[in-house]
């Protein structure tokens, strides 16, 4: 266990959920953004609160831990760390720079859980395993969106690429996969994830079904056999993308440009309105950053585009 | 090319489709029970026939070729090898002799078309690759259930285990896998293909697709990484099987059964009425076997049985 006040920096990454044909299973992390924290261990005063959250930047997000993702997060880490190891009752400080736009769709609530109780494991003397730090954290994403997933948690405590095969009882699967670079845009645009869920149909085709479950087994497959033409041709969604991708502007226009510089293929960030790519060079992944400013600038929409690659470590804890 | 007149004998082995979760995309063959066969090439003599079948089997199937199995996918080879390779015209003289009882649902009718495109193919010298041989072989399948499909095709040919990741274009993807035992159960019911097609449901709930690809990408992640715990764990359908397996008579108890006795899981074979299981150890899939026999003697119907293992060779022409 660290020491009572002692300060340790976290780096909580973005990550991408839903990646193509992997809707709510299938997700990464990526090594750009990413939020930055501070968290110490402070000894618990009676009365006193158990969580203790400054926020050090711009946006203003609640600092009430049953409000904030952080706070809901490492609230639910406390309860079972005091039921199972501890009489004596431990407090947290924690400090956020969010580097990661609220709002984006690459995973900026996850970010802050994630980070939230891998510091908090970590200042403990890591009594937990990566399992039970997602299944805390995703108490964070319940206040953030109204609902327990781990679409964005798994890849951000896990790093690479991750399978949430199952998430009641949880079952999280961490995806080998070759060197992959990411383009990113985040189109300044508001998609309530309340709406991107509301427009989903409840029924699909089973013929969709099966030619999802196809691409989705050919990506598994072709991440494990580092085999990019595969991955380039797995990256289809035909259920979740024609629906949702009528939300964000100029999408089908950009994924068309995207690949013709080179991408493999890509599509929507979680819910959006963020858009990603993914290439097997970087220079690729730069015509494919020239086309998204191309577009967007073209459509007269603010944004904000990221190169970077797959992050394989998740939540890094520096001391 | 080999010589005109030199018998070649083949094995052709049955397969599984449809492996569980993989409705349609995941398949697999094995070594026991499969058809035999032999094949020579004939001059063709103006105005005769270009396929002679000549089955020495009980079966009394069609020796028309065009209503023969290794017929009509020998015809599609033909057609191509004159148009692509030749002026000539050359004759097949096929002899079959079917182990694999048509009907029973592990791909009998795929081992006649397959075993006849990879035997031709090495008579004239191997000009055609395995993808080329799949789409052959499924004219074959046409013929059979007609329908155009490679689920029993590809595994056959391939051997192993293999993702048909899309049917147009063509794609099969070979899945390495850890060393399988399988367990067959033929109760002597008949099941139509076509009824086994027309109660599947047209539309599904989106949250059991997600659920079913969890499944899939799971069972290709457990595969690869030989993780038996979890190819267990994705061997699951919540789609197909909720609905067909009312066509099997004990298929519920049977599984249950199966599974106690330590099997990892398995389901229709097909579109049945066969069931399959998968164990990682020998002695498990004989204690399946077992319990197979138990429940089908208890029921009072005719079954055979077959304790086996994934077959990786898939056809072979043996010399």
């Amino acid at each position: 266990m660290a020491p009572m006040n002692q300060w340790i920096k976290i780096k909580a990454p973005a990550t991408v959920a839903n990646m193509v044909c992997g809707f709510d299973i299938l997700g990464f992390a990526v090594n750009s953004p990413y939020d930055e924290m501070e968290m110490r261990m402070v000894p618990y005063v009676e009365n006193g609160p158990k969580i203790i959250i400054i926020n050090i930047d711009q946006y203003n997000l609640p600092t009430d831990p049953e409000k904030n993702v952080a706070g809901a997060a490492l609230n639910a880490l406390l309860l079972e760390y005091e039921e199972q190891f501890s009489n004596t009752t431990i407090a947290f400080e924690v400090k956020i720079n969010k580097l990661i736009k609220p709002g984006s769709g690459v995973g900026s609530s996850a970010a802050s859980s994630a980070g939230a109780v891998v510091g908090a494991n970590y200042l403990l003397g890591k009594p937990f395993t990566n399992d039970d730090l997602v299944r805390f954290a995703m108490n964070g994403e319940k206040v953030a969106s109204g609902v327990k997933h781990a679409d964005n948690i798994a890849p951000c405590i896990f790093g690479g690429v991750t399978l949430v095969r199952s998430i009641f009882p949880l079952e999280i699967i961490a995806l080998p996969s070759p060197e992959l670079h990411v383009t990113i845009v985040h189109p300044q645009i508001e998609v309530k994830t309340s709406d991107a869920r509301s427009i989903l149909k409840h029924q699909v085709l089973l013929k969709d079904a099966i030619k999802q479950w196809g691409n989705i087994a050919g990506l598994v497959a072709g991440l494990m056999k580092k085999d990019y033409d595969l991955i380039g041709r797995s990256l289809e969604d035909v259920i979740i993308e024609p629906v949702r991708s009528i939300l964000i502007p100029g999408f089908d226009a950009l994924k068309i440009a995207c690949k013709k510089a080179g991408a493999l293929g890509g599509g929507i960030s979680g819910s959006g309105p963020s858009i990603f790519m993914l290439s097997k060079e970087k220079e690729t992944a730069l015509a494919v950053e020239a086309e998204m400013i191309k577009l967007y600038t073209g459509l007269g929409l603010a944004h904000h585009t990221y190169v970077t690659t797959i992050n394989e470590k998740g939540v890094e804890v520096i001391n």
